[in-house]
């Protein structure tokens, strides 16, 4: 069974839920935003995945990409899909028209790559970095290289690579060897290995632009001293660049993506932004990633979901415990220890999905919107909800796939129903795009910490509006928003003293917020999920909202608990 | 890097926590067992495991077993190894002298499954049932049975399947099909198909004898109307028996083991035990089973955190929080999230090992035990530990691997460590044998509850002997078993009026009364482990100590909560 978008849920959540419209009409490029415009593209999005992308699903697992002569061969179909898919304008959905794009919103970028992701993770590695890519030659490069790359990398017509990895600089990028040497025609010349290029050589497109952070001969140690510079496949005039991969990686999923390692052999390329401005200049493209990755997680839960709901109702072992048993096997779909599997999983998509949307539409609040006040708070949601879509998202991605595949009992470890290949493809999100452990310590220790908690407060402020604490789920928001805060405040007193404590209980941070957060979502989907307020059946939303309050929130307790008894506030138990 | 037996670890929890000499020698045909002898066959188990066993893991996952006009040839080298393996007499360790065994307690047994498991999870399936079929035959089976198959399986020149599971009939095997005919000469005729048969066909040994569960003609529907059937794959005159291997499946991981459909076409076969006591005669095996996949969880999670533990010591990346910081990269290992991560699974694994052991010497002691009080403590130990360490060790086995694979960060996720492996090796041990979930049941629904969990309350009561509540960590248990008596208590009486509810939350209760348990076995590691009264560097165990305090018990609480909101007995926060 393929992955089949449920465009019914993604457009209550993008309008009921969040009003989608509404919100970017407020902005000047997207003033004349238009919700049926929004729903079409959606449906057609959601068309192009079943139809293209969701049937290669099983032939990038089992045949993978091949790799010979320094040549990487896709899985069969790959690239017609690819072809048509940029060919249908889909990744220049959210470029600016001056680049030959359409100018949509963001979030409608996201939900593309959402389903994309569902349908097929390793295929959509190749056009995940596109955007990103787009924005950081959009922002940062040249005159001249704008002239020569954007209109390709807005198109898709190219794909980019973001080559940051080295075999001994992973999460610490300040280690990066690679070294370029200024030419006196303005160019440089690229030399280092590069390892884990997602993409970084296939046969999908004709050029691939690769974005590679590298050092200049006088430039000091450490992550400031590195720049950023674009080096092509093929060169303007049309020979090929010294760009060569030496092999790609065995991997424990995502065979339909090529993970590269790179050798830049004095490779000719340009520099982006500012000398020793690299990461600043590819923060953006990282931070889009970021909000990617979340969207896999989502994605990915969804598809295995959907695969584990489907088998739940067909299989028959033992009768349910009911009132009235049946006098034969039960659906295991009745049974609790899987009903209580299915409902949490939905718990996490459905709320993620109205964070990670939402996200994407504080993307382009943050960007245009005419009030500073009201950029300034969008700046601040993304700044801190994407490291926890980030992180908690793609392990639950992963922990909740592993649920799924056990809803098929020993038929889940076998490969022909697919949902042993979700949990290895998913496993790799919680790594990439800076492991959950760094999204962790981003949060708590780069973001939180530093204005003493302030911006986290006021985030957290804006979730309590309008609440009512005579509704029960309205009153434990507030009681966790509360727990949150003085959380912080602890905290922020107790770095002062002993600076180690924080990065001890980063994650358990991360996950009150995340917690926190699937807790708002799912209040703004009760609350459009009313029956006198919505056209939308209210029993669709009621069990997985359940399963939040008994099986997922309890969670929170769980890490105020750990982080309190870590500050010495109470006794372990 | 090779798995390496821990045989300090080991021998300090066998001797020095555990005293399994002084216990095993309360049992008549254990009287004269030798601390010096059970640490030779443990030290030279450990060698020959990391000699022969842990070279082939690598292996034994690429290449795997292949399948071909009805044979399985397993990877190269597991043949010579088994040959090796039974010829040296490890099968018939705890088999019986009158049988051809060494009538060594079940507990070295134990040790040794875990080390192979640890050192190569796929090769060690082959033998992973023997003792269980040995056990079975030797109970149930008839003296012509017996005279011809039973020093044959004690020890290990023919190894043993155990078929159970059809396509429609997996956790339910009330749903069996497999039919038996009645044969004029007392043996029978097997029709039918069975699914997920490891080792259901090979070429490590010359016969295969396999236990299977079949339907006589005028048999009842249902669990009960089941008989076991002994079908070997060559008969007594040397002629095959009609067993077809007719393919083996494409799994997630341990493709060293070929998991294989089976075909009986009315082959030849003999019943072991009564006619519809089928289920009877295999529980023996089941239980075994069980505690094995115990076993196999703990030497899991062992091998992925010595992988884990060395590359984090070598890996150097950022410099780590602390009051004088580093001029250059600290190794991973001194980073607090990496800490954490190992730190955490050292607390599952020497905790669970004084569980198994424990569980292994009260096997023995619940068979031959002279004081009929101290046999009956001993089963109700084995009735109640047994599913949670199936489920909770195997649980961490996934899990905790998967965070040992984080600390590789990418590296993790690509083949050449091997850690990748190590995770999709060990999800399986989360299905087999019994679901985790039917382990859940198995504990609340069938043994818990039926006598007003009386049973489960003196287990409690004698966790807490000796208990000084001025020690922090005893207080805890204390506080530990207290609320799982309420929890019980609560079931009990709301079971009376909802029998489905206690369906909803046996998971937390498992996971309650592992923590308990686990809770418990650290006190007995800390006590063993003082300065004064041990030679073993304490330093050794108070990370790990500290760990479970800190990140591992916290989950107490939450499934308590979970347990008490579902019963109504409190708000959800």
């Amino acid at each position: 069974m393929n992955y089949q978008p449920r465009l019914d849920d993604i457009h209550f959540i993008l309008h009921d839920v969040l009003k989608a419209p509404a919100q970017l009409q407020a902005l000047p490029s997207l003033a004349d935003t238009d919700a049926e415009l929004m729903r079409q593209v959606v449906d057609e999005a959601g068309k192009f995945t079943a139809q293209k992308i969701a049937p290669l699903q099983g032939v990038g697992d089992t045949i993978g990409c091949k790799f010979a002569g320094g040549k990487v061969t896709t899985p069969p179909g790959f690239k017609d899909a690819y072809q048509d898919f940029w060919q249908s304008g889909w990744p220049a959905l959210a470029c600016a028209p001056e680049d030959g794009g359409q100018g949509l919103p963001a979030v409608l970028e996201a939900v593309l790559f959402e389903m994309l992701s569902a349908a097929n993770h390793g295929w959509t590695m190749a056009p995940g970095l596109l955007h990103g890519a787009y924005e950081c030659i959009r922002h940062h490069g040249s005159e001249a290289l704008k002239a020569q790359y954007l209109e390709k990398v807005a198109s898709g017509e190219w794909l980019a690579t973001m080559c940051l990895t080295e075999p001994h600089a992973g999460s610490d990028l300040g280690l990066v060897r690679t070294k370029a040497l200024p030419q006196t025609d303005g160019s440089y010349r690229l030399s280092g290995t590069k390892i884990f290029i997602s993409g970084g050589e296939h046969d999908l497109t004709d050029n691939i632009v690769h974005l590679v952070l590298a050092r200049l001969p006088d430039a000091p140690a450490g992550p400031k001293g590195l720049s950023l510079f674009l080096a092509p496949k093929v060169l303007p005039d049309g020979t090929g660049n010294a760009i060569h991969c030496e092999r790609i990686e065995e991997k424990m999923g995502l065979h339909g993506s090529p993970t590269c390692v790179m050798r830049f052999d004095w490779a000719t390329g340009w520099l982006i932004g500012e000398p020793q401005r690299g990461l600043n200049a590819m923060f953006v493209m990282m931070n889009a990633a970021r909000l990617h990755v979340g969207l896999q997680g989502i994605g990915l839960l969804e598809a295995a979901w959907q695969k584990a709901d489907a088998y739940a109702k067909e299989r028959r072992q033992m009768r349910a415990p009911k009132p009235t048993m049946s006098s034969t096997p039960d659906p295991i779909a009745e049974h609790p220890a899987m009903r209580r599997i299915l409902a949490t999983q939905r718990a996490w998509i459905d709320g993620g999905r109205v964070l990670a949307y939402r996200t994407a539409i504080e993307l382009d609040i943050a960007k245009q919107h005419p009030d500073a006040t009201r950029r300034h708070s969008a700046q601040l949601w993304c700044s801190l909800v994407t490291p926890v879509l980030k992180a908690a998202w793609t392990a639950q991605a992963f922990s909740g796939s592993s649920e799924c595949l056990q809803v098929f009992g020993g038929h889940g470890y076998v490969r022909e129903w697919g949902i042993e290949q979700i949990v290895r493809d998913a496993r790799v999100s919680m790594i990439y795009e800076g492991t959950n452990e760094i999204q962790a310590i981003d949060l708590l220790v780069r973001k939180v910490l530093p204005d003493g908690g302030a911006g986290l407060s006021s985030l957290l402020l804006a979730l309590c509006e309008g609440l009512d604490n005579r509704v029960p789920a309205h009153a434990q928001l507030g009681t966790q928003v509360a727990g949150l805060n003085q959380l912080t405040s602890a905290l922020v007193e107790a770095a002062k003293a002993d600076q180690e404590l924080p990065y001890w209980v980063a994650d358990d941070y991360l996950r009150a917020l995340a917690l926190t957060l699937l807790a708002w979502a799912w209040l703004q989907i009760s609350a459009a999920s009313q029956p006198e307020s919505s056209s939308v059946n209210p029993a669709r939303w009621t069990e997985p909202s359940e399963a939040l309050r008994h099986w997922v929130l309890p969670e929170f307790g769980m890490r105020q608990h750990i982080i309190e008894s870590r500050l010495g506030l109470r006794m372990c138990m």
